[in-house]
């Protein structure tokens, strides 16, 4: 039973300054604050929620012709959390831009853990999902997505990489970051001893990697390693792992990243018994 | 040898009256005309308009510092595309918003050919992809890069689907819009009758699909069928089309559309040696 929601009739109301001007706040420092959109997102925030697993749910906010359709998703919230309802006009002037959505919570996260801490305490049956330099938000959403989908243990990211928590990379992660666990830092030389040291079989995956996805062979740990869409992996990177590629057309534009994490993360469950 | 590039100053300028407030034209009726951006998007536009088989450039207009950086991509276009300079505050005074790339070029694409037409001149090997409601721009502009990628012969869509011309859809599909032969006609139903006609083999990619994706059997025609993201495909398709799953941890949100079509792409390409 949630609360009651409250309506707020003017932007600048203090109850609801932590939705004001969202597209500013992605840009500056979030202090582990984030914003989740939709419906599906809220609907993962609230199971994250309940999880308690270092992810909390603050407070909702929603347009005023969204309640009603919305009471199953708010039921599964604690009731001490506050819903904020406001018209299209107020919600417009609080989040600074035109959001059709009408659907919005702030939440929380706990520092994320430390690589090492994260890394040593994965099951001695696990997938990974590396990530080094990847710097657009819809391609980091949708390799959590992939992730998520493909049952990978924890996904692993370089200090170049862009921030999994930024409000769309959350969207195009129907909320996948929430849930999937992750850590952000250091060099990927780094991620890969770390790896290594866990006794993880690497495999980067390269347009001109020298083995075809298909012929990877079964492990109890594997990462899957992927670069950015334009450069790749660095070559020092890729001449101390073993690397993959996925077939395609010659002469052509690789694949988009997250395709490509699509495509193998599909392969290497497969094969490992993750799906 | 291109022509040498002109100077434009004044963003009413009638030579670069094309390029004008490109948002609005994404939004209304284009007449054939389609922005291509960036540089990617610039060398695919040169190669269709050398290849001439409906798509051509009519002119090219540029921020002025990337000029001496482009010019071995202006030299693959004729003399005759006339190649327009701007500053930053003219360039982005015409194109009516803040354009980073500052890249830009007005095509032209012949009225598309007749599903018919198309569907009838399929080689007696083919890989098609079909898409049914497809609303979303990216995902669109992805599964053209997919199908690219993987040598698929034709991309068919129903009427109910979005425009692949749009600017946005081009540029994430790398310019493979330019290049991979499309038709967006009629209903879905119609478009499974054309195809079944025609000797393909239909597979139906669904969540619920009865056959997992490694299990289809190869057939010198075959044609993937997508829905759209939330919906899926509808019952009455599905209950007369063999249907295909990608195995995935199940209870989650499926997969984004355009990696799953990249999956099925890249599983029944390799098994039809397309790829």
């Amino acid at each position: 039973m949630t609360n009651v929601p409250v309506r707020i009739d003017d932007p600048a109301d203090p109850r609801i300054a932590g939705f004001v001007s969202i597209k500013e706040k992605d840009l500056t420092g979030r202090h582990g604050r984030f914003i989740a959109e939709g419906t599906v997102v809220l609907r993962m925030l609230a199971a994250a929620h309940r999880a308690g697993r270092g992810v909390a749910a603050e407070a909702i906010l929603l347009l005023e012709n969204r309640v009603s359709g919305l009471s199953d998703i708010l039921a599964e919230f604690p009731a001490d959390i506050p819903v904020y309802v406001a018209d299209a006009l107020v919600f417009d002037a609080i989040a600074g831009f035109n959001m059709h959505r009408g659907v919005m919570a702030l939440g929380r996260r706990d520092q994320a853990p430390r690589m090492d801490v994260l890394v040593g305490g994965l099951p001695v049956k696990s997938l990974v999902l590396a990530a080094c330099g990847i710097s657009n938000h819809d391609n980091m959403g949708s390799m959590f997505r992939n992730a998520a989908a493909f049952g990978a243990d924890a996904v692993l990211m370089d200090e170049t990489s862009c921030d999994p928590m930024y409000r769309k990379a959350i969207r195009v992660s129907v909320g996948s970051v929430l849930t999937v666990p992750f850590a952000r830092e250091g060099s990927v030389a780094a991620l890969v001893s770390k790896l290594q040291a866990e006794g993880f079989s690497i495999w980067g995956l390269s347009p001109r990697g020298q083995t075809d996805l298909r012929d990877i062979a079964p492990s109890p740990r594997t990462a899957l390693l992927v670069g950015t869409e334009g450069e790749g992996l660095p070559q020092h990177i890729l001449s101390s792992i073993r690397t993959a590629r996925v077939r395609q057309r010659p002469g052509l534009d690789s694949l988009n990243v997250a395709t490509a994490t699509g495509i193998a993360l599909h392969q290497v469950a497969m094969i490992n018994g993750f799906i």
